[in-house]
């Protein structure tokens, strides 16, 4: 089978090719083909098995979407976006990227007339507070950004071409992902994933909120996993409601750091150095902390084991096994 | 203040109109001006004591949803669509006119730069099947049809541009009117209204459902008075969740047709015809039947006091307190 993953050069994106590239095949089909597209070149993963063609553009502009669904790809990942503080920032481009882009590729795929799967990466920013204890499955969508609200609107969209019958669609609202690769970012969240990633890197790193702070987690493992459960579960068992709360783990920053203690050591966890910073606190006072994920779960969509799995992830996909 | 109404020439914009041009007033504050605008010309309402303005046109056209801010109105109304078969049957057309115009509106507020209160129509379409027995305010939209989809969304904008600031709105999720004025016709919930009105006129109404059937309804009156309070009400105890499900009444069939009998009378009663049609029972079946509608009615909203009230607003404001 054919594949595209836009937004290929993004973190998901980036993973999601080269695990596809290394399996040569996704849910027991082999994969003939990828093309990888996104605004900057995607990368083409090291240990392809299949032709990889990357290409860069501008989804919204005219003719574009058009251009990428042309050879009708029989599974489309539809990863990307601008993020949530560019998207607050610069309302145009928010909706220009963030909902233009979406709807153009919609629309590309039912002007060319074939029903691919269509796997589109939500995110539990479409809920804003105040919450139940536990978000469930039924819980309204009332985001508390523009980001927020453009993946709301892109849901409703993918449930509404999948009922009219012109692709087969799901969107997948993912956890935060932690821990995420690279460098500390300014990013309200990115504390989450550089109190672990940092001092794994022998580095300091700066923990603004209170250690009971709680939230939801899923390692860029289980974020691909979920892109190829969706890309291939039988979509006759999911009815019409198309937007599926992502499985992750409900875990506090305390439980963060007692599971990095326990994988790296005293050590490595002296490296956390407390920090409070009321700004960042008080953003993420309006952030979901749990969800109960049962649609998601009933469909095999599975969360990562532990915080513990989680850090060892990061330690075996980012680090080559080694602690700093 | 001014006031313009977009969908001037449907049957709530118009009785809106003729309530507004004959109050003078809104909330306690002299109405100076009122525009109306649909694609066919609204009629000026009699006995008119401020200027009426009509104007004709296609609200997603470039340029025409500027042109009907320009003059800054304080208080708009947005209340045009294309119905829900239609939006069903031509997928361009209802997006075109109910996402893509409204968002032209919204935008051309942002654009011109100043605050107005927005009064968008919502509908109960925004909710799909399965439900729980009540629709509570948390409920999640899961729209079965593009219509409620188109106003989903429009909900998610009108919240997100209010939060931005650039507009101060309201989206109503009117209940379905009952009883609708005019000639029976074919939308598949006609019959709440036919049932009614016909036998009123001395004429014939089929009745396809059982009885037992339960629906939300609210009287033209009633819905005018939820546009007329959404334009004064003090938005500051709403917060950022501005889309509200407007208080109905859930009566069945039968209940109605005992209103009826009680204000009009066996003869009357004896013009429903039962003539099951299992394609209407079968849509009908996927139907909100009742809403716990509390934020509304802590906003001040309300509902008619009962199925026989509905049926007596409709012989004083439509039968000149007559019976056929």
């Amino acid at each position: 089978m054919n594949i595209l993953i836009i937004g290929g050069a993004g973190m998901v994106g980036r993973k999601l090719a080269e695990r596809l590239a290394r399996d040569g095949e996704l849910g027991g089909r082999a994969v003939s083909s990828m093309a990888l597209y996104d605004v900057v070149e995607p990368a083409v993963p090291a240990s392809a098995k299949v032709p990889v063609r990357v290409m860069t553009g501008d989804l919204p502009a005219a003719g574009e979407a058009g251009r990428l669904v042309a050879d009708r790809p029989d599974v489309i990942f539809h990863l990307a976006a601008i993020v949530s503080g560019e998207a607050e920032q610069d309302f145009d481009k928010g909706y220009r990227i963030n909902l233009d882009g979406t709807r153009s590729l919609l629309e590309a795929v039912r002007i060319t007339g074939y029903v691919p799967r269509f796997v589109f990466a939500s995110s539990i920013a479409v809920f804003g507070a105040p919450f139940p204890e536990a978000i469930g499955d039924e819980f309204f969508s009332t985001p508390l950004t523009s980001y927020g609200t453009q993946k709301a609107i892109c849901e409703l969209l993918v449930s509404d071409y999948t009922r009219k019958g012109f692709l087969d669609g799901l969107s997948l609202r993912l956890p935060t992902i932690c821990v995420r690769p690279g460098t500390p970012n300014k990013a309200a969240s990115g504390f989450f994933s550089n109190i672990i990633r940092e001092p794994l890197a022998g580095k300091e790193a700066v923990l603004p909120v209170a250690d009971s702070v709680m939230h939801w987690h899923a390692s860029p493992r289980a974020a691909v996993a979920f892109m190829r459960h969706a890309a291939t579960l039988d979509t006759g068992a999911v009815g019409p409601r198309r937007a599926l709360t992502m499985p992750g783990l409900a875990v506090t920053v305390a439980e963060q750091i007692a599971a990095l203690r326990k994988v790296a050591g005293d050590a490595v966890v002296a490296r956390i150095r407390r920090e409070p910073d009321p700004f960042v606190e008080r953003i993420v006072a309006g952030w979901p902390r749990r969800f109960d994920a049962k649609r998601a779960l009933a469909l095999g969509f599975e969360p990562d084991a532990s915080f513990e799995e989680i850090v060892r992830i990061h330690i075996e996909d980012e680090l080559g096994g080694r602690i700093g």
